[in-house]
């Protein structure tokens, strides 16, 4: 590699965009069509790059496919933004292994969801130790919360656990709902001094990024089939002007509302990536929903009339 | 009584308005303040009213308390407007006792949601066999469809299956995600002769009630701390003016995303109502959730620029 | 009342029977065959009865029944032994209702089963703190700690922060798996001075008893169509003599696994107690499983083998 | 390979033992003692090996490890007996890759769970279509029915339209609880011309054998520390001895129970594997439960019973 890998850290801000992962009609890897995917993203602002995750349909590859895919990703990139990698899985081994894969083709970092089997503090806990010891001590990780996927729910109290625990757990992928309250009181225990500062990167298609980003949020780490949006009411906040966060949020709202169904949504989001043009297929590997010709027409039509809007507010 | 109780049928429609349950400061039920919320609801429009659902705290108040909530809104109701109660229980018993009071007491129908053991079509059938014995064949039942919440899928042909055996299955309330293709799959067998009539009203707050409309729905049996959002929408999508029902739709969407949080939503509704004069008290029995200062804060913004918005589409 | 009721305590101990809620073959509550049940249980040697269990059909009851059922045991009971009732409820204004008629008609104290929506301790914490406010201080209550039906996992933590917080917590019904080990951990704090006494009585149908005993058990409440076979074991771990509590063990354990059946087990319970004249109809009520001629034909294969192994032991 | 692979068939019956995977202390794949524990299995009078299922700590391997371990299995078995492998999978694609790479290998057909997010039952019906076309039409498979642990409801109806729809389902691996009306029904199915035959083995460690052997099940597939338990359980059935059967069965059930506690039974198994000399550590792959001191005695002490009755039986 002739760049310089970028490291995950606990500064680490801006907008993760979760990215897809493109297939052929056939359903194949499509390695190509991930160049045009990887430059769409990057042109439109992303911070980094978030493979592998829920929505990159990371259990339909097998273990080869996901390194080859993050191999692909992380040349494509070229050092231009940090890449981060969903190792989560049913077992350490195959967690151990993905990771170290990833690290060596040059990630940034590793994400990990927890098991739907866990329950209690001490089983969340029990279970970041072995996360911590699986990826390794050198290789930063995101927890990543999201309650509403995985049934599982951790307290404010067991993140700051994990984090006072583990060093190497550097960012919160936060999609708790209701979550606010979460993100206030992590920075709250970080204010007062009794936790060290990690970043906060939200979930859940950035449907709450502004309330997130006034409590404190540093960004996003999700997935939207216009990622500027999340680029854009970042930028309007940082520059102060949160009426105007708002306005471009809501005008991006009533798509991101059809983007987030569960079930149908990465359905949604990888047809108007491709009606962008920034993937060849919007097919999705088996088992997975197919849009209807209903659903098609009512993405363009949300499609036409957010572009007016957004042309309102230019 | 000195008014004719309505029935729900087959051809009910428009807004069924999920009532909240107003409970004073200290928990108790808050009839007086009842009467202002009922009259509420129905100066906003209100085709109907639906009482002790998910979202009206059913499962706090004790069997006494349920009807006496029953009893006071059917009266303050006085034949204005149809009157729905929730009367999904853990036991058939329960539900045969509070659906004969309801009844007795002028209840316009009740409406069952599956608990959440149920797993196969099969289960799923005879635990309606079941419920259609215990409300008895004279009374009309909405199936409340709310995987999110209940956990229990239901297929569209099961659902089909249902209305074909039990006569007096007269509407579904709707709030399957994905669901569009659900109101689509049964108005096309309706529409094929395979299935009779029933009422669709769709739920989740609304949240894609320009869409349901146009895949078929009714109307929306759902609340919201402005229950006028859905009446209006669905006047001008009856009127055709489909570009004006969403406008109407986007100006609420902000407001109507944030009372959609799990978790948190209903204390945001209750504290709308509180706002706007239909309630007396925000408060929520416990256990539940307490809106914080910053929660406020948000949802008042989004308050103001909701009147905003409205006011330049007026 | 003539007698004085008894209080539960953290000395209590013994075999408190899960009681059946016996029906007549129409599905009404049969409170004459309840007198028969009563003495069938006391003959047997139960040191207590626990009414409306998961496994006495408490769901199934209206509240109404569910008071005259606790009023009818507790007298006929008449002072002989303790009875403790379950008030699991899905919202405290219920359980505060059947709690405060079930220990004015002399109840010995409640027990409550969390429900199924908990998942963080904190969460847990919280529910019982409102469990503890709502049976009020002077009730004491029984945790039940049963995962595999209730899917809320309760650590030892969490089960001792509970027995701290709440004066009136006073004894666990242990029926986790893996749950031995949880017996003695609770054992181990206690006589570490780390925690004070409460009472340890297990679960599962006793599955596990002689061990348990071994542990630290006090006792067992749960059910089985053989109650005296708690007795027995216990009687003779007593003794001191572990290898006979272990022999009359193995003689019940065939029917005991069988009756264990998920689903199915509460039939079988009926269906022996049916044969043995305890209650004299062996009906559930709806919905719930009906056995088989198949399954008869077992049960009573297992009620002869287990009569010959008891006869050769005696 | 110098033999003829045996291919799993609608006739197939006998004992599969489900295999544990042993792991060096160290926590890796311990190939050598795999060797001593398929002859062990075998010479036990173990029909058929059935490998990487739950109890086979399939999730825990890497699919590399997974693939040399079916080789290595194969190659010691040597065509002395089928070999099944269990290829359940979050995904199609992994499940594909280890299908193929198992009848290369030499293996006798593939075993399927549900994943747990499964509901209704055309998404069950769903799902198995698609594993129909993963392993391929040429490649056998159990159905694996094992509710209490994936959560997933399959009922006797779903289960014969899977026989129906595809050829290459030829066994059921039954574990439902309760789960003996199930035999009888598919069973029932068969003889009444409505559907084909498939095998039928049970699971559950065979805590129900002798009944299910009654209803028509072929035999079992499960594990247990003493294989040789199930073996002579259908030898007596074969010879028409139910009495001995269930003579036999009852002296192992104690231990057997013990083996069954959720969580901890496999650290059981490990061990007693491990004292029999079949395996050189009782190590689990982490996470995994260890034994306590106090469990280690119970074990030896349900040993100790075990040898003296099956002595008294011989």
């Amino acid at each position: 590699m002739s760049f310089e890998p970028q490291r995950l850290s606990a500064q680490s801000a801006g907008v993760f965009v979760i990215s897809v992962t493109p297939f052929t009609p056939e359903g194949e890897l499509d390695l190509p069509s991930t160049d045009a995917l990887v430059d769409f993203y990057l042109e439109r602002g992303a911070t980094g790059l978030t493979l592998l995750g829920m929505m990159g349909e990371a259990v339909k590859l097998t273990a080869a496919e996901s390194q080859r895919f993050v191999d692909h990703v992380v040349r494509r990139v070229a050092g231009r933004a940090p890449v981060v990698v969903g190792v989560s899985s049913a077992g350490f081994a195959a967690m151990r292994e993905l990771t170290a894969a990833s690290m060596d083709l040059g990630a940034a970092g590793v994400m990990i969801a927890p098991p739907s089997s866990l329950r209690s503090d001490d089983q969340i806990l029990n279970y970041y130790a072995g996360v911590a010891d699986a990826v390794g001590s050198d290789t930063p990780f995101v927890l990543q919360d999201f309650p509403l996927s995985t049934g599982v729910v951790i307290s404010s109290a067991v993140i700051l656990k994990i984090v006072e625990r583990h060093a190497n757990c550097v960012m919160l992928k936060h999609e708790d709902w209701p979550g606010l309250s979460k993100v206030s009181a992590l920075r709250a225990a970080q204010a007062a001094g009794t936790s060290r500062r990690i970043g906060i990167l939200v979930g859940n298609g950035g449907m709450f990024l502004p309330e997130e980003l006034e409590r404190g949020a540093d960004g996003a780490m999700t997935g939207f089939g216009f990622p500027e949006m999340m680029v854009d009411v970042m930028r309007a906040h940082a520059a102060g002007d949160g009426e105007r966060a708002r306005d471009l949020f809501d005008a991006y709202l009533p798509l991101a509302r059809y983007e987030q169904q569960p079930g149908l949504g990465l359905a949604v989001r990888k047809h108007v990536l491709a009606q962008r043009g920034a993937i060849r297929s919007a097919t999705l590997r088996t088992p997975g929903p197919v849009l209807s010709a209903a659903d098609v027409d009512d993405v363009h039509r949300l499609m036409q009339r957010q572009a007016r809007r957004l042309e309102a507010l230019s």
